[in-house]
């Protein structure tokens, strides 16, 4: 599968649908994957059509990430630049497991019409200690374009 | 956090969906949840309205099911009398995670007007040499009452 790394901090990740009959199987994340350390937890989050989430920052937990509804915009920015920015959609239609390390400020949106569903396979637990915020306009990003 | 021990193999775990602005968040699983051995593989799949996925049986894989997306009857045959069932439903209104160990024969029907989505957690990675499969005819279940 096609892998294909975006920043240091960023691994993207092809996924597979393997298609059975009625029925698929979406693939997310199994232990022998690259991006894949250890299992912490696991929980979903969704976000509705052109809603915004950002910023949001964790300095220990790498998040494995997957969108098995809807399609979101996810943009993360350079740790060493925080005027530049990665832009990555991911969706059913184009389905892929996207790896945060630690340290990558990043916020997403939704861009289909229904709402969209976002998994988050991370190393650790939660733990708000770890999670640093942002209001969406502290970093200026044309989310419209 | 309610628990149900339904069978000796399989515990039912009432979750939490954490009402944040702007879209909520859903656990799923923890490693230091009960149910919770060693991560092996997540993956998804889907059911549409009124559809029936059975039957199935895994004799290593422990499975973590969850319902982000719809709604889905469970059904579960007593692995000392194939023709004792109990019945499962979960949902995002109904938000649980089922742990189901190795040995019990399954299946599930989509019951919301909207197609379902079913995230499973497993302890190992899929090997089709430990699923066993029988037609939806060959253990009798009246699904549609």
């Amino acid at each position: 599968m096609g892998e294909n790394i975006i920043l240091p901090e960023i691994l993207v990740t092809e996924l597979k649908i393997i298609e059975v009959i009625g029925g698929n199987v979406f693939h997310c994340m199994k232990k022998t994957d690259n991006g894949f350390n250890e299992f912490g937890e696991a929980y979903f989050t969704n976000v509705k059509s052109n809603q915004i989430k950002a910023w949001k920052m964790h300095n220990k937990m790498t998040l494995n990430l997957t969108v098995p509804r809807g399609k979101v915009k996810f943009v993360f920015v350079s740790p060493d630049n925080l005027t530049k920015f990665h832009v990555i959609e991911s969706g059913i239609d184009d389905y892929k497991r996207i790896t945060v390390k630690p340290g990558v400020w990043f916020g997403f949106m939704g861009i289909s019409d229904e709402e969209s569903l976002i998994l988050n396979i991370a190393n650790i637990e939660h733990d708000s200690n770890e999670v640093f915020k942002k209001d969406v306009d502290d970093i200026k990003f044309n989310w419209k374009k």
